[in-house]
């Protein structure tokens, strides 16, 4: 069996969530499972310099247009959260704590925290609202709630965040392929014939 | 007639040198001139806060390997300067004297240009190292020398660079096509696609 692909992305990052509609199909077209690993991009973002995409003055108006074109080009529905870009921390427990505890069915979650988040452009920032995402899906909301002030679970979580920056991991979505790393949605057809031909 | 492709594009930038060896392909592709506008992407870091792309932590990292990865996978001869970035100021001046004077002349020596500092990894920061490259194309030396001390295409330089800020324009290469702006060289196909569709 060869090694999941390995697609790091911050809940708050909207190329992330444009990724994450493609990512499961792109790895079954090749064989490959998907191992999604949320991290905190402000974390990330102390060691660069980097701000918030969309506070860039000009690059951020050109990613609002670009956002909306990419979006529209794969039929995926995109929407601006009202606040933006807003505070992940309780989704990424919340994702950490179900990997740990029923790794199967914690893509799902992500899943269903992104599209609440960048498909219907509603709140994710609390607890509160990850864990009623994690109820539709039939998770126990007490449970999650418990789990997102669980200190070995805010441990695992800072724990991934120093990996992914030991890793080089400097933006979302970042995706690697038996070492090689990818950044950026647009390299979706690059991971994709990487993956074909085994790199080049 | 449609409209050209406008091509924006820093000598300095190496991700525009890659998109400088496949632009005029695409245009011809699709009935289309590509209209070459150098201009200085240090003079719009000062409006963006931006830093030089190989000297940000982590991302810098990241772009030695992609640029080496992209140039590999086009098969484009790619090497970087020993000194990088550099000022792109005379190749600049160079450029629009030849486009105001002969402009049908000027994107082979852009492009001559472009290869010198990239695919050969020499010099080109210098008047007598664009005057070289300019003379090797049958330009008269003497001529292209005093174009680059010339107040007018200095200030022909000034009012461009300012153009390309007015327009939003925030990193190289940045490509418009009949108004819709593409930002970097991993998106070609995005712009091969809108020239096919008239867009989307």
């Amino acid at each position: 069996m060869p090694a999941p692909i390995e697609f790091y992305f911050d809940f708050s990052s909207p190329y992330g969530y444009l990724a994450a509609q493609r990512i499961d199909d792109l790895g079954a077209a090749h064989g490959r499972e998907v191992d999604w690993r949320p991290f905190l991009l402000g974390v990330v973002f102390k060691t660069t310099g980097s701000e918030p995409l969309l506070d860039i003055p000009l690059k951020g108006d050109y990613a609002r247009r670009d956002l909306a074109r990419s979006a529209r080009r794969f039929g995926i529905p995109f929407v601006l959260p009202e606040v933006f870009p807003f505070p992940s921390v309780p989704a990424c427990r919340a994702a950490y704590w179900l990997k740990a505890h029923d790794p199967a069915a914690a893509p799902a979650l992500m899943a269903a925290l992104y599209r609440r988040a960048f498909g219907e452009g509603e709140d994710i920032r609390t607890a509160e609202a990850v864990a009623e995402v994690a109820a539709g899906l039939g998770h126990d909301r007490d449970e999650i709630l418990a789990a997102m002030q669980d200190p070995q679970i805010k441990e695992l979580l800072k724990d991934e965040v120093a990996a992914a920056i030991d890793k080089g991991i400097f933006g979302s979505p970042y995706i690697v392929v038996d070492s090689e790393p990818f950044w950026g949605f647009d390299r979706l057809p690059d991971i994709a014939l990487w993956l074909e031909l085994g790199g080049w």
